[in-house]
C-alpha cells in the first residue's frame, strides 16, 4: 500500500491519481465549508475554477434551487449569494438547495484529482469519518490544497492527523513519500485549536479581512460525521452514509 | 526580519526574493556538488536549464578551460565531460576549470532567485560556513529544490538545519512562513546520515541508479567551510571568502 501526500495541487498529475483514492483537504476553509454545508442539508455542491463557469453552471442547473458560492482573496464574490464562511451555510440557507462553489485554492484540487478512482473531502470536521471511510483501502493520495500552490500547514496538519488516525507511520507494508513521512510528524508538533490555525499563513489572512470567526469553527474536530465524495464533478453524501444532524 | 522557505522553486517569484538573500539548496546532488567542486579548485560554476544551453555556453567560454556537466534522471548526459556526482569533481579533474553544469532540479532553483539581492548555495558539506554568512543578515529566502517541484525531505532538512544553527525558532522578531515553521521542526526529528538521505524519495532514486556511494559524501556535514554565491548567472567563491583546501 502507498499513501502519498501533496502539499499543492499543482505538482499532482493523473498518474499520481489513477487507481487510488484521493482525499482532498482544504482547512481554511473550502472544505470546511463543504462539510459544513452538507451537514445543514445542502444536496450537493459543484465545484469551478472560475466565477465566469461558477455563473453559468448556476444558470443551468437552475437558479431557484441552486446558490453561488465563493470567494476571491478570501471575500464574497460580488453578486455571489455566498461566501466561504462555514457559519453562512446554515441549513435555514442552505436546506435542500445545490450549491456551485469557487474558492481560490480548494477547487483547483478538487479538479486536480478528477482521474482518482474515489475522492472524498476532509477537513478537522469530519476527520474520524474519513478515517472510517478510508480503514481497508487501497492506496491513497491525500491532497493539501495550499495556498497558491504553495504550502499550508493547516492543511498539512490536517493530513498528518488523518494518517496518525490511521495508524500508520512509514514502518511496515505502507510506503509513505517525503511529504507523507512529514505531514504524519506534524501530528506530534501541534494541536489543532483556532489559536493554531490564527497562526498559519491563510489563518492570518482571515484574521487580517475580520473573518477570525471562521478559524472556531474550522477548528472544531469531528463536528460532522459525514464524508463528501465528489463524482462526476457533483460532491455530496453518498445515500447509503445518509445524513448527521 | 522575514525568513521564508520554499519547498519548490516553481513556487518562487520575484517578488518573493527581491531585496532579500536567497539561500538554494539540492542536497541531492546539485548544490553538494558545487561545493565539492569549488573546494577542489574549480573556478566557477554556471548553472543552465537545459543541455542545448549547456552545450552552447561551454562552446562560448572555450572548451579547453570548461568542463560539461550533468545530469537526467539521475545519470550523465551523453557526450558530457562529467555527471552530477560529487566524487568526481576532484582536484585532479575539475582544478582551475570553469563548470557548466545542469542538473533537473538545482539550476531551477538557481534560475528562480535570480532576482535576489544576494544568491548563496548550501548543502549539508557547507552548512556552518553558510550560517556564519548569513548571521546578522536581514531578509532570508530558502529554496529547496525539491524533485520536479515536489517536495524533498533532504532539502528540507538542510533548510531546517540552517535555521536550527541560525537560532530562529519563530519566536522573537523573526516571522516565518508555514514551510520555515515546518522545516525547522524537522531539525529536532531526524539526523544527517547516508541511511537518512537512502531513506528519502531523492536518495532512493540514487540507490536505484547504482549510486549508492553519494550518499555518504552528500551527508557529510561541514566538510568544506566555502559559500558559494552566484553573481550574474556564474556561481564561485567570491575572493574575499578564499578556499578552503
Amino acid at each position: 500500500m502507498t499513501i502519498d501526500v501533496f502539499f499543492s495541487p499543482a505538482v499532482v498529475d493523473e498518474t499520481s491519481v489513477e487507481g487510488k483514492t484521493a482525499v482532498v483537504i482544504d482547512v481554511i476553509r473550502a472544505t470546511s465549508t463543504l462539510v459544513e454545508a452538507l451537514a445543514n442539508g445542502a444536496k450537493a455542491i459543484f465545484p469551478t475554477l472560475s466565477t465566469e463557469e461558477a455563473v453559468k453552471l448556476a444558470s443551468s442547473l437552475g437558479r431557484e434551487d441552486t446558490l453561488l458560492c465563493g470567494e476571491r482573496k478570501g471575500l464574497k464574490v460580488e453578486g455571489f449569494d455566498l461566501g466561504n464562511s462555514p457559519a453562512e451555510f446554515t441549513a435555514e440557507v442552505v436546506g435542500g438547495k445545490q450549491l456551485v462553489m469557487t474558492t481560490t485554492n480548494g477547487t483547483r484540487a478538487f479538479a486536480a484529482v478528477e482521474a482518482a478512482d474515489r475522492v472524498l473531502a476532509a477537513s478537522f470536521l469530519n476527520l474520524s469519518a474519513v478515517v472510517e471511510a478510508l480503514e481497508g483501502g487501497g492506496d491513497l493520495v491525500i491532497v493539501c490544497s495550499g495556498r497558491e500552490n504553495r504550502f499550508s500547514l493547516d492543511d498539512a496538519l490536517c493530513a498528518g492527523l488523518l494518517l496518525q488516525r490511521l495508524g500508520v507511520d512509514g514502518d511496515g507494508d505502507v510506503v509513505m513519500n517525503d511529504a507523507a513521512r512529514v505531514a504524519a510528524d506534524l501530528a506530534s508538533n501541534y494541536t489543532v485549536s483556532a489559536d493554531f490555525l490564527g497562526s498559519t499563513a491563510a489563518g492570518k489572512n482571515l484574521l487580517g479581512i475580520g473573518l477570525e470567526s471562521d478559524l472556531e469553527l474550522c477548528a472544531s474536530l469531528d463536528r460532522h460525521s459525514l464524508v463528501p465524495e465528489m463524482r462526476e464533478r457533483r460532491i455530496s453524501v453518498p445515500p447509503q452514509e445518509g445524513l448527521d444532524t
